[in-house]
């Protein structure tokens, strides 16, 4: 399996197109699991690394041929684009990002400023160095967070179990969430661009916490930005990955949002998944991260597991449910790609 | 609409009866949000008031009359149990409750006490003054933690966002994790038996935290005991109310395990929910706890949407789909009771 063959399986199963085997990545590849990661990030802040293109681009290719994956994702941070456009951005000690001051207000709102020239194209520059590198060996994924994920950070500040600030702005205030809505997708929308065009071969918007919505809210609040920047990058003309997780009473209505191939959390037989958001999208998923902490035996059956379940349909692409946790083993990663590799579904 | 009705009510929803409204309580009726228990509270740590019965039985009372709720239920600490199997249990200021050593080795799980007579008792104890006030007046709710959710704390040690130590145990030790649930079961059967025979006139099992699991690890590693705790509670003869959040993929398989109420989250339509648990069962649920952060009018459409949707079939007992938030207007929590009494189903 040679690595211009790992370029086309990945972009092919986008498409739904037959391929020899799965294709498999992982969200959050490149990352603290890793000792290679771990040595560059002593001597760098994480903006440091994120906004420093030779670095970014080091940082992405790190996990590539140590774990045999189909495809590269860009290494950056989904609050990026929130610093972009005026907000404070730090990395508390183990407390995740913090973004201040908190949007709270319509003048919070309109403080937001439009993205200045130069900002964010790190991003992009980092794509293309990573692309120089790769030659075309294999494809590389720019992402961004999906605008509901984006805008409840920067109105929570930080991370959150309720998202308390988040929803009484949508409920009291639908006309300052829809405000904020209208700032960022505009902004998400020119920064996927820009990463299709710097050589993005695909590009994935995480919601990663839209899972704390029930279907009436994300339809209300959520689906429409979400469309509207899924139409926004549709023209760039390379396949769009919608993920989320606790998404399953969202399946149908993320993929009326949008997207080539929809992300799938642990949370829901991948089968099941595949059936409810239709079989006119690929999918891309789901073991849960924290399964590449178990034995051995039992990875090799949760893999081939969701594998079988899917055997024999084009559209699937192998990833975990979430990213790979910090103090996950590498060497129970690299189990994952040969297993994905090995796997020949059975004859009947 | 006088007290004693709501006594009938609740207990009658529970048992699949009709009645000629839908029953209503909150979970964390008693709590942070209402000025009285805050007060209460500044005079008296957290386990102190879960530890004194008079005190206990104060706090459950507040929220009554305030309210005009259908049933009281006990406060009291999900991980008491816990402490009085021997761990160390302490409130950090904002950061939720602390269990230490956390459990992760046999030689942990070897020292985990059975409890001591008069440890625990203080729940009942504190029941039976409740009893005594409202002297039938009102059902009396008593509840335990799930056994997945009061082993995970115990294993984490506190809050946790992936569960990597409980799904390590899970996966890594299948046998720890089992000689973990069989001590833990039979102290949490026993404890839901004494809070029924102090009065509590039902009960129900938190599986707050459940929601991590994909239905597979839920049908190995928790139904069995689940099922366990649930029938060695059966002979107790008081309705058991099953709850769990982010459930919207478990809800057969915790049906499965028991319960004559399956309690749902908002993430799912409760309509949908009460289809897939099957209408032999009751169902409790499911506004998001946030949406009373809303406007009023808002508040009225999303309760008397759900009222409506499960409206015809007796079984419905309405609640959140989780705890009352700390920063909650009592006025709405409020005006919740009173939409839910007044509501009557439009004649066709």
């Amino acid at each position: 399996m040679n690595s211009a063959d790992g370029c086309d399986l990945f972009l092919r199963a986008c498409r739904r197109e037959p391929v020899p085997r799965t294709p498999v990545w992982f969200m959050r590849q490149a990352g603290r699991y890793m000792q290679e990661y771990r040595e560059l990030r002593a001597r760098h802040s994480l903006l440091e690394l994120c906004r420093t293109p030779e670095l970014a681009a080091a940082i992405t290719l790190q996990p590539l041929k140590k774990l045999g994956v189909d495809a590269a994702i860009i290494f950056a941070d989904l609050l990026l684009p929130a610093q972009a456009m005026g907000m404070k951005l730090e990395f508390a000690e183990g407390e995740g990002p913090v973004l201040s001051p908190p949007i709270r207000a319509a003048e919070d709102v309109r403080k937001l400023g439009a993205v200045q020239d130069g900002e964010l194209s790190y991003v992009a520059e980092a794509i293309r160095i990573v692309c120089r590198e790769l030659n075309g060996s294999l494809p590389v994924i720019g992402f961004c967070g999906a605008p509901f994920t984006v805008a409840s950070y920067m109105i929570e500040g930080s991370g959150s179990r309720n998202f308390v600030h988040t929803k009484r702005m949508m409920y009291q205030s639908p006309e300052l969430w829809q405000a904020l809505m209208q700032k960022l997708v505009p902004v998400l929308g020119a920064y996927l661009r820009s990463q299709a065009e710097a050589g993005a071969g695909a590009v994935q918007i995480f919601d990663s916490w839209v899972g704390c919505l029930n279907p009436e809210d994300y339809r209300t609040y959520v689906l429409p930005y979400s469309r509207e920047l899924i139409r926004a990058v549709a023209p760039a003309g390379v396949p769009i990955i919608h993920f989320g997780t606790g998404t399953a009473t969202l399946l149908e209505l993320m993929r009326e949002a949008g997207g080539d191939v929809i992300g799938v959390d642990w949370r829901i037989a991948l089968g099941e998944a595949w059936r409810r958001v239709g079989y006119d999208v690929a999918v891309q998923g789901n073991l849960d991260p924290v399964v590449l902490f178990g034995p051995r035996e039992m990875i090799r059956a949760r893999v081939e597991q969701i594998l079988r379940s899917v055997a024999g349909r084009p559209g699937h692409i192998f990833n975990l449910g979430h990213g790979i946790l910090p103090e996950t083993p590498v060497e129970n990663v690299q189990a994952v790609v040969e297993i994905v590799r090995q796997f020949r579904p059975e004859t009947p």
